[in-house]
């Protein structure tokens, strides 16, 4: 029954030290370690950041497939047989580097950073008119447990906060819309638009225009989704017009993003590689460790993706 | 019984609109006007930034005179009659501006805001290890009203969080310091250290190179206080050596910062013009209305400046 781990080696050793303190019955693997045939039937238990293509073949007795980060769009669905459960990463550190990160950007707009860095340069001391914070319509596209851990700590800093998503979701104190129909009022509202959806064939290059024109003119957009969400050449056309003021990325299309790139060096642009949240092993292991011990006694499993929605 | 405001008109303005609606019978003026010798015997009341010099024999039946700063060290308190009380301005809106602005600034050096951005000018992706709030300790230098505030909501992300002043206080969750013989203790576990002193003779220059010295290498600092408070020079040499690792400054010393000081342009340190809090019309007319409802009453004024403390 052993577990075996592909994905960031440094990350790797501390889940091999968690596992033979927590669980020092489950023989854990690092790959390649484990992954040669004689040692592949013996694997039940895969975690991965990027799969094997010949998962199917290669590991014949594999139960779980656990993904080591929040989203799955990574994974090629068809490739994984159909009757093995796969697992979303969701775990405590995940939702509070997220939230960090959310809120770091989102202060960084409303307080006018990137402006002010600018005028930092040109040795500019001059101060902008300051916008409370119950002046300021935040926005989350996407619901989930992310969403929903960044809008609560939003709204506690008094900004008006609204969240969106596919299905009907309710939040003390947040506006909640869903469904497409309600897209366009949600983004009539939105000043701050922050992106946490899932990455799939139906949000693909939603941060489009055409999305971008709904926005009141002169809002701002964080993206930490995926870059695939984002259409990079309209972002830089809508910040060109003054629709959108300014942007933060943490995640770009291709990554790292293309070396002549414009979003590099655009002055209204903060631009991450791709750290807002990063799994951390501490609590990872806990949540898998308790997965398994899920999967054994057939209960269902924390994060187990819907194939059909593909997330 | 005229109400005399003496500082920023476009603020001003507000404020008179805000009497004109809450406290019509209290004649209200915007310096100069009101100021001249014939008007300014029916002055009871005054609210000001920079006091005139020549306060006390201009106004000879001025009753209180009010900072529309929560700071009063630009004023000379000697020339300020000692029967005047001298009221700072604690008001929800300033406090609210600060508690964004210093979170906004924690997070930042927290999630190293400063090496990506300057990463990002150098078009580089390269991803740095992240720590995780409960590995960072944060420490308020201050715990006045701001203070507090500031430290209850960086707890909420789970930092480790500190304050220190110069008298016993006690916070739930928030390990104190006080006094003088604390300080070295309170340095040394401090890796992200904010001022929010009072600006006195005691607290001039505090910032220096003695106490960065004290504080664990690559500490990093927020000065949300006054310029005076920082010994530039000083931060420029932590810098240099290592000692600190980065800064965020929101005041200076004089302001506008001198054209040619090389703070302007150091690639770790994020500057802005004395923005970090502003009081807000709305919420600070209520609290001085409040003020003049208790100074005819005889009761305690709310913000009452201790002379012999300086704050």
């Amino acid at each position: 029954m052993t577990f075996l781990y592909k994905a960031d080696p440094v990350r790797g050793a501390q889940w091999a030290r968690l596992f033979a303190e927590k669980a020092p019955q489950i023989p854990f693997r690092i790959w390649p370690d484990g992954s040669a045939s004689a040692d592949a039937e013996a694997v039940r238990y895969l975690a991965v950041w990027e799969a094997p293509h010949d998962l199917a073949t290669r590991f014949p007795n594999l139960e779980v497939v656990f993904s080591v980060g929040a989203g799955i769009d990574q994974f090629d669905l068809s490739a994984i047989p159909a009757h093995l459960p796969v697992v979303r990463m969701i775990e405590p550190g995940i939702v509070a580097g997220m939230v960090e990160y959310v809120t770091l950007a989102t202060l960084a707009l409303h307080r006018d950073w990137l402006t002010y860095a600018a005028q930092q340069r040109e040795g500019r001391w001059q101060a902008l008119r300051t916008r409370v914070a119950s002046e300021r319509r935040v926005g989350v596209l996407g619901l989930g447990v992310l969403g929903q851990a960044v809008l609560t700590r939003l709204a506690s800093f008094g900004f008006q906060c609204a969240g969106w998503s596919r299905s009907p979701r309710t939040l003390d104190g947040i506006e909640c819309f869903a469904g497409a129909e309600t897209l366009p009022a949600f983004l009539a509202r939105t000043d701050i638009l922050v992106c946490l959806l899932p990455l799939t064939d139906a949000t693909r290059h939603i941060l489009n225009r055409e999305l971008f024109a709904q926005l009141p003119r002169g809002a701002a957009l964080i993206n930490t989704g995926r870059g695939g969400h984002l259409q990079q050449d309209h972002l830089l056309q809508a910040l060109e017009s003054g629709q959108l003021s300014a942007a933060v990325l943490d995640v770009a299309d291709p990554e790292p993003l293309a070396a002549d790139h414009p979003l590099w060096h655009h002055p209204r642009v903060m631009l991450t590689p791709h750290v807002a949240s990063m799994t951390q092993p501490d609590s990872a292991v806990e949540v898998v460790l308790d997965n398994l011990r899920r999967h054994r006694a057939g209960q269902p499993l924390v994060g187990l993706v819907d194939r059909a929605r593909g997330y």
